[in-house]
């Protein structure tokens, strides 16, 4: 039995409003691919989420308190998404130990951020890791990995592949100097290093995508290993 | 020591978006008055759950769940309220049980709802039996109980007081009707009616309403009693 | 798959002492049912915790804890019911949500009450809207609605079926008047109605009645559909 | 401050019906003394346990699950002790460790058991170990540790005070004997001793017996030491 | 299926340090063992937490939350086993009836101590009487029951089979005086006896022994029955 | 009142065995600071964690249950640490949530881990910006920053003061490369800066850095700001 996590990006599960028809998508093409692998299911934000923490910084509202409402606003999502599937938990769970309890009991577990200080893509790679999933789906609105920030440049090139290391770096450079090109933190980036796991950074809205990669590992987005 | 409980309907807490101006004036309202009470303050959905649930509505998701996102709501709504105040608790208790451990070590607790079937209403009135609180300030964007629907009928009657047992009757009229006229749920009137509980219906977005009844027990709108 | 929520009444429950023939005799009935439906049970808090709670009453204390102690008297009931059962939970899960998440792993989960303010019936209905179940079998005293409180009027009319609105009707006109014929609360009645779940009432110690509904899904009580 | 426990047993406490007079004089003896002290209550089971789980041992039922169904009723009992209180726990607390943390926040903690395998009186002497009370009331139905079963022995000598290693030796020639007078159980009074709690084993209806303890340190019951 | 519940001594689990070449033999032998039995599996302490324990000790630390520091460590213990099976909780559960709900899901079952009060042993006899089982395997660093401590006195004679009554008379015997010859807590042996539970005290570091209880219900121990 | 968090690495708690004397040398030196300071105080893990930790990894255990150990291992010291204080907790909250709640009930509230892939650093960081701390002492065996680790370059120089952003640099530099003067990691650095909190590394082994620290905010260690 394979394990496999998905992280479903904010910036594609909730737009204007809550992408119900990306989770109906999503759903029904989890189950046509008929193996017998387990599914972890991390869930985003997104704009809404963005809506009420940004009216609420205009306050001085604490950053970590706004955390906890942006952590709440993932459940919200996250429980919006069970509804897409059969053998799924009914609680959302709010730890990577919780989580990883209640894989042995569903097929899918659909859960969305845990505390202030780790985004949804870590959460992902803390559950990869501790079940043993060697392949993780991030599904983001940008198509991969890209040299630049691929909405500001032009000439961004998107890689194929790339290692760790790299991946790492981008993110860094990035992350301490004014770079937008963030597809992922470093947290995460590092806890997938030190587990082997194989991510998978894709147009998260294009299903043939997720068929590809649970049928032959492999995809038109870039792949971080 | 006197316990009050405030209900915030949904209807004024969250609008287009969150009514941050309005949860900043409740706040420094209550501070103000300089009395010893203990608060008890009960946060509705508003809008923004609504949209959310109606938009999961249109893919039959289950009632039940859908009760539970707007609890879930509801609690972030509570969340982002307890930032304007100080000796208020950091985590949103989730059973009145919790609430009322909690009452003991704040000055405010806030909360959302707790189960489904039971409105913010009934939470309200249920937190306020337990503590011992005799007032429930209804806070909604309507500023009294009218004989019927005041946005339908122009010569619909406000009541300056009524009996619980009259409201009650208002309420079941409408509930098991076509009626829309509902100010309150038929649980909340009956626990209300149990316990003793005074009821001051109000236009919540009216701040003097608030200290009159902290202050005089009374208010432009209606008293149930 | 199918799913039953079977509402257990104080009255039948427990009277002089627990009725535990009662208990062993619904067991072994579903357990000669070969289905492979999954069970839902709610237990009520009978006449050892009506004894607590009037006597506590002459005492004048808080409804709202007396509420609690009663439901932690369905509780202890719930947990003597599951040592009839195999494939049961160990512990009784004291929310809707947590019993949601227990059915998935075994075939009967048994509970009592969860909050003040909801009586058990509502408790099964909420149970049973959660998990998808269609009927719900409230095993109680009486067998079966009746225009008037049988008990009182002996012309009161038994009726075959009659339609949600209808029981609400009765409901609330004995709730709010000097009735005493409230075979099951509004809200319950209201969230079946929602749900479009079938409530067979029938008397509870009728093992056949049982039969004739989880084989036939008819009865000799009331159907309100 | 000091800090003192008291194990109200369920023999005292809980007779044909719940002994609400016991509860009510043991709040007022307590209040009328005017210290700063802070209290744990342990509560026992009583009459109304006892007859639950005699019922069900008729039908063979698991004695672990008879323990919880014991340790239920112990926090039934607790819950009503509660509301002849104020500045008390609203939660009956299930482990010593919320014990403790409450203590911190209450004058009072009330509590019952906490899992099979522990009597109250275990739970009292590890509620006092772990808050450093040094003193604990043995309320009982017997007015103090006799040579032999007072009911049972006309001549039996009650004694005024006894060291732990003497107490231990009686009741451990009860446990494994045929005996009856088993005041305190081993594991109890192990704990006791190397906690250095003194123990004051009185008939916990004499309000005069508290008084003196809490006052004078001294009692008509039997010290152990 | 059978039930059946592993002690496994901290004397044989953690020496100079974690013994985790028998966490990995034990793990391998039950897997060889062809059945279905579920096992509940209860992990001592060992060295390293008496080691914190008695460092703490010359601080004049309170003796409960050493014992707590005590169970903590038997819970790390408890982790690292869980590590070499599959079919096994992630989460240590902390009470029994916890671990009841978890033998449901899971073929294995590891947890540490629950509370202060209760030795390992103790919470092996509890779970053994909770799920049903009626062997324990008791595995410790010595092979047997004696007459008197082996390690000091030559002559000492090893028991074949013992009763419990026995049992707990030279249990008693070593508690209450100078005896260092305490094989098991007497709270342990008197719920082992109610519960009809067969003990095998062996030496638990040979395989062979796991083997001869599980095929045979035979040993070169001692067995309590 | 001041909000004060104090980070005490793992490499000065416990080496050899559990560093008592700096933990009652800690207490004492906080509780001569007559102040009404709150204090957050975050333990790590040290040697006993890392040998565990090390032992497993030989096994090829999975590193998330490996940093779960290590969690452990902190709370286990967390709990020693909490013997030497007065109005402190008694249960050592696992989230940032749960102690952001009790420093409201505690002059002192202490803590290990909460989750895996966050540093005790971070978490020190995170609760330090919940509660609004402006101070956080990051007590270490290196006595501040340095440019390159002081073990191994004679003339790697300190800082007196450092901004966020070089700090942050410097983090980086040795996190991704085969750098080991990782004092803090980037994810505590970067909520360290947008919550303006004030970090001062100290030699945590020297009381009089603590001393001036809380009375004049200032020390011989480095402070970034």
């Amino acid at each position: 039995m394979r394990s496999v996590v998905i992280s479903l990006g904010g910036s594609i599960i909730s737009m204007e409003k809550l992408n119900l028809e990306l989770m109906k998508s999503v759903s029904s093409t989890l189950q046509k691919i008929n193996t017998y692998d387990k599914y972890g299911i991390v869930v985003g934000g997104g704009r809404l989420a963005r809506t009420y923490i940004s009216d609420l910084k205009a306050y001085n509202v604490n950053d970590n308190i706004l955390d906890e409402i942006g952590i709440n606003a993932t459940r919200i999502n996250a429980l919006a998404l069970t509804t897409f599937f059969d053998d799924v938990n009914s609680k959302i769970p709010t730890t990577i130990n919780d989580a990883a309890e209640m894989i042995h009991n569903y097929r899918y577990v659909i859960m969305g951020g845990t505390e202030p200080g780790h985004t949804t893509d870590t959460v992902s790679t803390l559950f990869a890791e501790r079940i043993g999933a060697k392949i993780l789906i991030n599904a983001t609105s940008v198509d991969g990995v890209y040299s630049e920030d691929p909405r500001k440049f032009k000439n961004a090139k998107k890689f194929d592949k790339i290692s760790y290391d790299d991946a790492i770096k981008i993110s860094v450079n990035n992350s301490i100097g004014a770079g937008t090109n963030v597809f992922m933190d470093i947290t995460s980036l590092t806890i997938a290093k030190r587990a082997g796991i194989k991510i998978f950074v894709i147009n998260g809205m294009d299903m043939d995508e997720y068929i590809n990669i649970l049928n032959y590992e492999r995809c038109n987005g870039t792949v971080i290993s």
